[in-house]
């Protein structure tokens, strides 16, 4: 890893290079980059602690002088109960997953003696900006050299010490390897997002780990693809057939369990017909964990009897708005399709739920609702790339294109064709006189 | 199909809108659409012709003005033998294509009762920008139906008069099925590309269809991500046990089959040690059919005494340029290595070649070269859809992300991930007192 105090062009430009025999190393030779990361980190402990601790001494001066959030510090602390062991269990974790390099997803013979096959690679070089948690830095270095990726880090300013600290410890390991050193770049400089966004000609993907504002800007100012999402504005559809009790522990779960969260739920819209049978016991349940309702009149209506509840008159805002916090917008809808046109039109198309006992308008609503997951009965708090048995997980994406969803190392690939042949020309091929027909066949993928 | 004069963000929108429906129909419903708009093209052929006919009277006009080129009226003419009759067959090609949508690409038991299913999905609203070819069209029509994309298409201004009687045949065969109309939008007011550019929150994929600078201004004017390639400059390395026969054959085929393709030869990289005995058999075929060679001092050297060849001293930007003509720039290098760091830094990583006796030398290059055809042993001009063997082809693409090289109806394709449960809550599961494990049991595909 190189601690750059370089211009971003030229990390970039040194990555882009490195990037180009990282792709080319056997898995073995990439995993055991982890193992000596993992190993150089076990060692340098006491440095890297060290330096955690003037990290945190700047940012409590920080706080005092009500520069910095206290829960921003608390992000900050290594020493916190399993952090750094997490950390580097995480390094293994990733190294022991099945290599993503290499895989053959297509082969076509075009004519005897020659054979055309995809094979998965790396995409080339990833920029990944995040925020001060300081143990994402292994974490990054691990997935990018798991995949055969180069990448150029940014990190948030506050841990930059401790930023520092790890990245020596990984670059004294990885010296002893055959991953260059230049496959991970730390740029420390400040202000230099802007003109790392500029550089498309060597970056080949951007994965801003933040806040929402922190993606909304990134996408708003490059032309390097993004892999993110900016909102998770999310919403269950709560059909008159529900089970009752069903419906109150999925909604709570989907509310509570952790609203920070994007795969937290946001909307619930309730079938009209459902609105005196299913909505009070959800409500009562919502409002015995704490949860204020943004109702509109219809519901609203619906609960006047209900006992304990925190009920606010929705604006139209709320029913398209992250709240993060134990707050829930209800809106009542008249049918399957109305609640799918809310959903389309209001969602940030990441997670979003159907309650039914009917297979036909739960495969309906799967069908027809355009985002990344589209849940059964079940709640929208499963949305992840670890619970989904991905191994590890490098964002979720609301992306359209290349990856949606959460995302893990098979997101972080492209393909390549490659064609062997025995000086076949195109000449020879095709319609009309004299010409051969490509044959096409099949080949199976072993 | 919809006639718009509407303005551009009416037109997305109602794109964007159709696009839900038509994610929802059944392979037979779009296949039926594709049936009735071939019907309907038949039905329609004299009027389509006749408005064709004013098209290449104005196109006549204009360049009797020196206002137009000669080829591009050529372009326009639907009566050019075979190509009315090759965009009907075209049509019935593409509804004959496997269904893309639908696909299941990974099931997972995370526990019982609860199953996790990655399905291939439409990706939502293609923006299409293309030139004056009139038959392009129904192609595009055709291809956003069967893959369940609703399009929004902008072709060049000389075939104003066709695409209207094209779309309008379209429009009413499509009235008779259940894709909604609004799902192929044409615009044909001026100048809007610069707002069709800014509808991102409705178009999800944008691909030109043109020349150079069409994709070129696209791809820096949008946030909306760009499928298609700007430039086609591929290379070959000539390796020094490399059959002279067959290197001979495979440059020339690369080189002079299409000239004008993005997937032909323009810059020939020469090992030293094979500077005299290869180069000047290949130099004298390739002279035989007219190229010229921009050759570097070493290897104009090793041509001197072969008779009948255009050489010209080759420029630096000789050997990064898109020539699309008989013109091939010649360079010599000392090693693989050398030539594989010239592919990297200067080829459009669309297609590029090795010919070599040595099967590990070639692993080598197809393992190091970073574009999306690594070719051993065969002509560059393989690069294409058709030849692949994907039935019909969107485009070339030369990005790093979701598609890359020739693409075909699955490059139109995204995925959901539905999960089917049966109440099941995140709180239940994870590490810790009283939590259950997730399975994460592999199940087959169907």
């Amino acid at each position: 890893m190189s601690l750059t105090n370089a211009s971003p062009a030229d990390a970039a430009k040194a990555a882009k290079s490195a990037s180009h025999v990282l792709a080319t190393l056997s898995a073995d030779a990439r995993n055991d980059a982890l193992t000596a990361i993992h190993d150089g980190l076990v060692a340098a402990r006491d440095d890297i602690f060290a330096a955690n601790a003037r990290d945190l001494e700047l940012a409590a001066e920080a706080v005092a002088a009500g520069k910095l959030s206290q829960s921003l510090v608390a992000r900050l602390d290594l020493a916190k109960k399993g952090k750094w062991d997490d950390m580097l269990k995480g390094i293994l974790d990733v190294r022991d997953l099945e290599d993503p390099v290499g895989r053959v997803t297509l082969r076509t013979r075009l004519d005897n003696g020659l054979d055309l096959e995809r094979v998965s690679c790396p995409i080339g070089v990833l920029l990944i900006i995040f925020e001060a948690r300081p143990e994402v830095i292994a974490n990054i270095a691990a997935l990018a050299i798991k995949s055969g990726n180069a990448a150029i880090l940014k990190g948030g300013k506050e841990s930059t010490e401790s930023f520092v600290a790890i990245s020596r410890a990984i670059s004294a390991a990885l010296d002893k390897t055959q991953v260059p050193n230049g496959a991970i770049q730390l740029v420390t400089t400040r202000d230099v997002i802007p003109e790392l966004l500029a550089l498309d000609q060597y970056i080949d993907l951007a994965i801003p780990r933040g806040s929402s504002d922190l993606v909304r800007y990134i996408k708003n100012n490059t032309r390097i693809p993004v892999l993110g999402h900016a909102d998770g504005i999310c919403f269950t559809y709560l059909e008159q057939s529900a089970d009752p009790a069903m419906a109150a522990e999925v909604i709570v779960d989907s509310k509570t369990n952790y609203p920070a969260a994007c795969n937290s739920l946001e909307g619930l819209l309730v079938q009209d017909a459902a609105l005196s049978t299913l909505l009070p016991p959800v409500a009562a349940a919502l409002a015995a964990k704490g949860v204020e309702l943004r109702c509109d009149p219809q519901s609203k209506a619906a609960l006047k009897d209900v006992p304990g509840l925190n009920i606010v008159d929705a604006t139209e805002a709320d029913f398209s708005t992250e709240f993060l916090n134990l707050t829930l917008a209800v809106k009542t809808v008249s049918s399957l399709a109305d609640a799918v046109a809310h959903i389309n039109a209001n969602s940030s198309h990441h997670t979003d739920c159907i309650l039914t006992s009917s297979k036909e308008l739960a495969e309906q609503f799967m069908s027809a609702v355009d985002s990344s997951g589209v849940y059964w009965n079940a709640s929208t708090r499963f949305a992840d790339g670890t619970r989904y048995g991905f191994g590890t997980e490098v964002g979720i994406s609301t992306n359209k294109i290349h990856s949606r969803g959460p995302v893990g190392l098979e997101g972080l690939m492209i393909y390549k064709y490659k064609l062997r042949g025995h000086g076949q020309v195109s000449a020879t091929y095709g319609e009309g006189a004299g010409r051969k027909p490509y044959l096409h066949q099949k080949l199976p993928l072993e």
